[in-house]
């Protein structure tokens, strides 16, 4: 992984018809990839059309958001949907933002799954590999962010399989356990809110590839791209501080389709 | 216009989750044009993934079947939403179908506006213009079906300006006016049951260019393709009836693509 | 119409799942009368429980706001419903708001339109009149809000068939024309910004029962209840100094079911 | 538990729109309770309302059957939902359907929970809770529909906490383990389809309170209301044979209001 470049990407086109969410205008021209919410758990095809608008403007990548068709739930509950009805959820989706991006004259360059649908795919790699049949099938340039874990044998295979570009999902405001899995946000100390350690341990991914635990253990951890947030203005000044950082150690905050 | 090719189109892929609609296995051999749903008024992804193979697999052409977002109405109520909302809704579902299509190895033809889009647009031509320019922006090569009329000049005219191809499309079991326009449904005799009567108006119209009118006049009504339906075993049985009636003359049944 | 008393209503209740919208917890202690939207157009289930809690804490009675079933458009966009699926859409969305007012311990006073349900009812008396057999047939209890108009023969004669009880609404930001109906929006000069002058004209309203209209005639007006606003801080101070004029001139503001 | 008279219950109102599902005029004469889709998983507000009025007819008990708001996946997939968020989908539910059959004059007798709404509950006795509070704080007076189990501690303490009456239902057409759980459907023999099977199963269960299980073994299993289907031409008949084999000894088939 080179240590020179790294990608932000955050959630974007989370707007619905007449219900506003997220300081999107704000938010899109600190990061290097947008991913835009597709109707299915939030955004609406105006929305759709907007956001992909604003991030051309600011020449920042755009990739789909997929979610489960819960909009009440913001695609946050587990849905026992079969692998048959996520690869053709994620087909759909994928499908209806490339009409807009078309139209709009840009091409979509990533998948990021949203919610319960990531978070099953950690815990279900199976999952994974639903959304990477679906996007090779449609296109594969997309490409698939996945949460960073230690041991990549299984989505590496995934990758080779269907022929997907990887870039792994790094969450600097998150706890890792030892094993390199995300602290529960059911645990204490799961979500850090200090910007000063967000963003050096964020630097420390970035630069040596490792991140200390939540037990003060010190493990491998290799990233392409770092989710942040624009959900208020906290939010965006973190976003702002993190830039800082990383570009005064001279890291390049750029879309992962130019070094993955 | 040829006289010696015609499309027959029919919409399918109306089925939603656990709800089964159409006879979509019988009537798809029988045509030439599938006009797919896309989840706003009717089906589901699973539903545009089937239906889309089953149409592969017999050589049948697909189209966008776009509609209001109007499940419970099934798109069939006038939605007063805007020239903006329209061509977002259409572009949506356009880029939905596409990737199915790509995913089922086919390419998608054609866009048939369905339902109270479909009429909307027969009453303010600046629909037609709307969804004309989502094609537009999404992919050139896409047929917009439209009403047949007498004067093309206003279709004309905004199929030149977009370079968006048109198929005109013809009813042959409505009653027409003098004027062109069909017979409201609200008036009687405004749908022909006669089997024998629908194929002989088919027939003439694709050979001489010319239908009768309810008032027994008799004008010139030229058209590309013919709606028929697959609702039910007596509507199968007219698909087939008009097939016979126009292979018997030599009129070969042909997508649109192949002679527009 | 009684001088001294009159309601002041605002639609709460509209955020949706992870949207908010709207201050309801501010606005609310300033209204009587609280118009609860029933998840067709906005508002959700759990939405509609805490907003029912909020307006029971500050004494304001509750009201069914009904709108048409489109989310995205926010039941402002027409939709060519029938009277009879008008009727059901109302008779659903009263049902689930008694339930939670039953479960929270208050019993649910008046039904509102909302959006295009409410505008298409001003052209339309059959609307008014669906929606008043729609309230005949569960609970005549409750008041229908209709616009205020000059000529009531029609309300009234809807009000005796389906013995339900009418509270005619005024709006204090909206010009009049001289025939009493509303200024449309799409003209200039249709919306009143002017906090002095909206207070004025429902004060004159509320105690002569007269308005002057755009032309600068003056006409009859009468009203029971007033439509305000909670979307924004300019709009809740404008209900604190509508509030206070009226206070000031010694009129009383309560729900229309202690005087109607 | 009386041995001479028991319940038929059937899942009815599940068409939506333009789509028919079930043959409700036909299946509803021959039960003595219908349960009613209310728009969430299936139903909406014509078909809730035309479907009391056939119950109405042939004086059959109504029932909510409340599902989780996933039409396109019918209801039938686990949907992680906190049990507040039941709780307010169930209160909604009941109220809707309380206004429609207040509306054609009718009272709602039960509610039976819905799909995976059901199997959750049955795994998580939470759930039932949540829905026995729901009912509580709406309508004592409604039953609670719960699967019949041999250990009934947990429900009847959940009774009497509320004060709901419980409703304790059997399924004839399915094989029982001998903990007195239903055999998974992906097992082989879960469900039985021999028409003389599965009217003696239910007979024993009626007459005696036990039950054969898959292994041999008979356990006790009582239960007041049988649930049938309606589906299609031979679940009609299957029912019919019910009614005949325990009207034969002398049964009556009756809502359980008359009897709990």
């Amino acid at each position: 992984m080179p240590v020179n470049k790294i990608d932000l990407n955050s959630d974007v086109g989370e707007s619905f018809g007449n219900y506003k969410l997220g300081l999107d205008e704000d938010v899109i021209p600190l990061i290097s990839s947008a991913n835009i919410a597709c109707g299915f758990h939030a955004g609406d095809p105006a929305v759709m059309r907007r956001t992909i608008a604003i991030a051309r403007d600011n020449d920042v990548a755009i990739g789909v958001h997929p979610g489960f068709p819960d909009l009440v739930g913001f695609g946050r509950r587990n849905l026992d949907a079969s692998l048959e009805e996520i690869k053709d959820y994620v087909t759909y989706q994928i499908g209806a933002l490339q009409a807009f991006a078309a139209a709009e004259g840009v091409e979509v360059q990533h998948v990021k799954p949203h919610g319960a649908l990531y978070t099953m795919a950690v815990q279900d790699p199976a999952i994974w590999e639903a959304v990477a049949e679906a996007i090779a099938a449609v296109d594969k340039r997309l490409i698939l962010f996945v949460l960073a874990v230690k041991d990549r044998e299984r989505i590496e295979a995934i990758s080779n399989r269907y022929g997907v570009r990887i870039a792994y999902e790094f969450f600097g405001d998150r706890a890792y356990n030892a094993d390199g899995s995300l602290v529960s946000r059911k645990e204490p100390g799961a979500v850090i809110h200090d910007p000063e350690m967000v963003a050096e341990k964020i630097l420390k991914m970035v630069k040596e590839g490792r991140v200390v635990c939540k037990d003060g253990s010190e493990i491998e951890m290799a990233a392409d791209t770092i989710c942040v947030h624009g959900d208020n203005p906290s939010a965006l000044s973190l976003v702002s501080k993190i830039r800082e950082t990383l570009q005064a150690s001279g890291i390049e905050i750029v879309a992962p389709q130019t070094f993955i």
